[in-house]
């Protein structure tokens, strides 16, 4: 007779024992499984869950895991929190997908001692008991092999003779250790799923990125800028700290519709056109623009920049403009508007005629993607490894979720940054799927309560397992009024923000440390004669320059560890709403507390209500906090100190926090 | 070429079309879908999801619904809230299961449409534009059927035309609800899965308990009553208003090992034994205990109940006594001590010898678990529809989900009630499983802070969906410390509690309404002279009985469908911690409000503070509040209100609150 009719969603097997552990609400998990949480080599990805069973049997459960290309699973023991909850853990020690998983089981022998315990401690005959026991025993033993299965079976003697002997040795923690090595696997529980780790590399986690148009590199003003202007550029903004060096588009630029300074709609004929408008007679997505260099050039930047430390990482723009080679080559890749005309980019009312984006419904959808993703490789053949993404929320998911998936299949280290701004869902959709990185509403959270409710969010919520902020003070399309209005203290502010709240942080320069922040139009975010369209010659040496805080801020980032990592920001109280105080903890007790005055016009003071638990301080002891930033050393005490903060000179604190030192 | 390599978790297909559109966050959803909601017939099913594509296309999106046993879907339009957000609902009708689904699509005429207009609006020259309209309608045309094809045949044409006439046509609503009806299925995305509800009868949601030993009600003391007794009982049971009459079990019971008065280990030739130690030479069960009647006897009972409004409910509880027949039948049922004898149930140290567990672990289970549901057949058959399961926490969880299940599917009105007083998780896994209602901790929540935590737990999270709770204020097991100390204010202001904060309650009687209070011990919950090993005779005629506040309760309840369902419960302030004030709201504005004095020695004094939008009150107008128990008709206005409750007299107002009347 089988168990006919039904299969229960708790899912009756018709196996010989039905598993009577359930497993249930897993952390970290995302969308029930869907997708992977992101992690970087030496993190510790702790793993919790509901296991339970019916009766009142003593289970055990263990943590799984194993990297997927790895055929062994590694088994670890997962304890008891109380109320059905168990923790397990495990640490990732390489780039690449691992995969975890939860098992739980009935634990007969552990039941069986517990109430031997009780019934040795009631005094009453516990022979039969122990016969039970001897049989537990021997049955592991034959689950065991070798030494431990011989001892196993001595033990089970013991417990059969009886007697004083055989309740001391089932009682030991010894035989209890032994027989949990050999547990009845059969009646265990899996849970249902196989859930992911995505581990990227360090950089991933941690890098302040520098961004910057090589044709505005020149040393001299009105020419066009080169790859080898930019290695000249190198000790520049490796002296200010920078990890990463991301270039706009470095393709050939579009002839046809090409647009003119501030974005005018025809261009002069010196005018080099918007960068993004990508292909031209010279070639496309693998070309490289010929007033920039050759793809030689190219590969020389990268290995200087690298010698450097500095990383250069690409665009990854994909549509077209009207002299790409595909439109010729591939005109089933467009869109075709019932003139025979090829759809062009459009936000009606506003047409953008210099770009055609791909269809990606096209019939001929296989041979797009696979050509796109035959660009990225291309890149990465040429030793790029990270790529910022333009505009991913208006590609399809899929086609992303496949793109990174491949690569990074291919290269572990392959990073990818989600340039989409646009609604949460879409953001964090797209972090999900795959996204290394991804920019945030950072730029438009000026005030103290929407920083510390988006931070709150992005950093101690579920949210946290896959989307990982990358902080920008500014884009070329981004110039917020708080730098317009607020001129350099805003500056200063919004770097030390984006620094110490964002362990992934960027600017593009020379726009931002040189505080540019002429507007095109009064009420627009668009920059004054923007690089999109124009050259630039900009002069680094300007006193007012940000250069040397953007280093000393770059150099406290190296050196504390606290602020490479976002998932312990903690916000404290301080009694004015224009000042903004909060901290990073880090191993070996690096404690960095940061006040800013986000008033960029006015002197501010106020009093901390710090949360001297969550900072690991004493009560009421003095500690010493050092100005990292200003040089200044106080002498604090408690939870309450006092802050006053000059826009005109340092609008900042970014303080160490020594606890029992004086200043 | 393929798309080879990798399969995205979020599922690119090899099909012609990636379909674009995302649904995720669907709610309600019990653990991702692996259980079902809860339902009675009548009520809405509010489906709300995130829902939204790459781009800024227009989508729309559907919730399909079903009977799980027809075959057409039923399609509703979900609409947009906001966020990506979307809301669509339905009406389940009749007990069974249902299932529900969501889709989502690109919605290419909507999006054409609203750009049509921009354009329009700029001024734009839109010939190229309506063409491409042109074409989408033609495509609708080509989906649609008869009259519509031709129509929407029609309008293409008119587009085509191009001009005024064209563009009218092209944004009117007409076209586009047209459109609409035929929208391109193929790229629509489907949920992933399909979630279930289970639709259960009225009585699974609201009803009124009334438990019962048969044994106890001669009218005469000495003699073990039956079910005629019972039934002669019955004017007095529906004189109170209650809708179920609750029997323990009713199978012969154990000789063997048979408990005496007080539980002790020895019973007198008289004594009768608890009837959950089931089975005797007489049978198992499937056989009613000789003392009661004959099966035709108790089947006359249910038909006479059912006359007087109330439904027969059995317990179920799955163990043996050492008589049973099944330990002779079956002896491979059971587990077996190495010294030959059956294992009977324990809790280290206490044995527990008059009760054989079955042993869900044999290898003939699915012989036993067959045998199980033999039984609640047989009881079906008989005319009980309403199972008390006792201990469901001692049995896998497969074997409920199982013997629910396939139930239900034969007889979607059968009630399975968990008795499972255990630890949290495992209660709401019997619910999640299958059980109809639940016993809850109401019992051991006493103070206003334990009461206001659980219910909001219980009827504001998404517990709610699957766990339905079922108050009972007292049992045989339970005699809580505050109704012995309490006594009758106590007793009346936990009725009270259980009848108006749980749609479902319940009564053990004689006991609770004659406020029996003698505990077997101090500080024990056991009742002394217990019911469980001993005949009771109860004086039902005592002036100090519980009968007629018992009997309004249950009038108000019927009167008032605020009270029949749990999700509107709402917690008021009350600045005195000793009254607990709340609300439920019904259909037609009927508003009950609710303020106990917990405080059964003193009189306690507040003033409320009514959250007067939950009310649907204004904020400064009068309103009668008449007390529904009490008499008392107050004149009241806004928020704040005396209350003064004397437990010597009523401890509790039951308010009908009445905007805009005089009290």
């Amino acid at each position: 007779m089988g168990i006919p009719d039904i299969a229960p969603a708790g899912g009756v097997a018709a196996a010989r024992v039905v598993p009577r552990v359930v497993i249930e609400h897993v952390s970290p998990e995302v969308d029930g499984g869907l997708f992977a949480i992101k992690r970087v080599p030496g993190e510790t990805v702790v793993v919790e869950a509901d296991i339970f069973a019916d009766g009142h049997d003593v289970i055990a459960a263990a943590l799984d895991y194993r990297r997927e290309d790895a055929g062994e699973w590694t088994t670890t023991a997962m304890m008891p929190l109380g109320n059905d909850r168990w923790r397990g853990e495990f640490v990732v020690d390489s780039p690449g997908r691992y995969r975890y998983t939860l098992r739980g089981w009935v634990d007969d022998f552990a039941t069986w001692a517990r109430d031997l315990r009780l019934r040795v401690e009631a005094e009453q005959d516990v022979t039969v008991d122990l016969g039970i026991g001897a049989g537990l025993v021997r049955a592991a033993a034959r689950r065991a092999h070798g030494n431990e299965a011989a001892a196993l079976a001595r033990d089970a003697a013991v417990l059969e003779r009886g007697g004083d002997a055989a309740i001391r040795r089932a009682l030991s923690e010894d035989l209890a250790a032994l027989v949990a090595r050999h547990p009845d696997r059969e009646r265990a529980s899996r849970y249902a799923r196989d859930l992911v780790v995505q581990v990227d590399r360090a950089r991933a986690r941690f890098g302040a990125w520098y961004e910057l148009f090589p044709r505005s590199c020149a040393p001299e003003p009105g020419r066009h800028g080169t790859f080898a202007d930019v290695e000249a550029r190198l000790p520049y903004i490796a002296s200010m700290g920078f990890d990463v060096l991301y270039l706009p588009p470095i393709h050939p630029i579009a002839r046809r519709f090409r647009k003119g300074r501030n974005n005018s709609e025809t261009a002069g004929p010196d005018d080099p056109g918007s960068p993004w408008a990508i292909g031209g007679p010279e070639g496309g997505h693998t070309a490289v623009h010929p007033q920039l260099g050759t793809l030689a050039d190219f590969e020389r930047l990268v290995g200087a920049a690298r010698r450097h430390g500095l990383e250069v990482a690409l665009d990854l723009a994909f549509q077209c403009s009207p002299d790409h080679p595909y439109v010729r080559e591939h005109p089933e890749w467009f869109r075709r508007r019932p003139d025979g005309t090829i759809q062009y980019a459009e936000n009606p009312p506003k047409k953008y005629q210099d770009i055609y984006p791909f269809d990606f419904d096209t019939a001929d959808w296989r041979a797009l993607w696979e050509e796109l993703r035959r660009v990225v490789r291309f890149w990465i053949g040429r030793g790029v490894h990270i790529f910022r993404v333009d505009n991913p929320h208006t590609k399809p998911f899929a086609f992303w979720e496949w793109l990174i998936g491949t690569t990074q299949r291919e290269h572990p280290d392959v990073v990818f940054l989600a340039e989409a701004f646009t609604r949460p869902k879409v953001m964090y959709r797209l972090a999900k799927l795959g996204f290394t990185q991804s920019y945030t509403y950072f730029t438009w959270r000026n005030t103290r309560a929407e920083l510390e409710a988006y931070f709150a969010e992005l950093t101690q919520t579920p949210v946290r397992e896959y989307f990982r902020p990358n902080l920008f003070v500014n884009t070329p399309d981004i110039l917020h009024a708080y730098l317009q209005d607020g001129g350099r203290p805003a500056f200063i502010a919004r770097v030390v923000l984006a620094a110490t709240l964002g362990a992934n942080y960027g600017i593009y320069g020379p726009a931002f440390e040189l505080c540019e922040r002429r507007p095109i139009a009064p009420g627009s975010e668009e920059y004054l004669d923007s690089e999109k369209y124009q050259l630039r010659h900009w002069d680094l040496d300007r006193r007012d320059s940000l250069r040397d805080v953007i280093a000393r801020l770059n150099g406290i980032r190296r050196a504390h560890p606290a602020l490479a990592s976002d998932w312990t920001l903690r916000f404290h109280g301080i009694d004015n709403p224009e000042l903004i105080c909060y901290s990073k903890t880090g191993p070996d007790g690096d404690v960095v507390l940061v006040v800013v005055n986000l008033d960029p016009h006015h002197v501010q003071r106020g009093w901390t209500a710090l949360d001297l638990g969550a900072l690991g301080l004493p009560p009421d002891a003095p500690y010493a906090a050092h100005d990292l930033l200003g040089g200044g050393r106080f002498g604090w005490r408690g939870p309450r100190n006092y802050v006053e903060l000059n826009p005109a000179g340092l609008p900042a604190h970014v303080l160490h926090l020594r606890p029992g030192e004086a200043p």
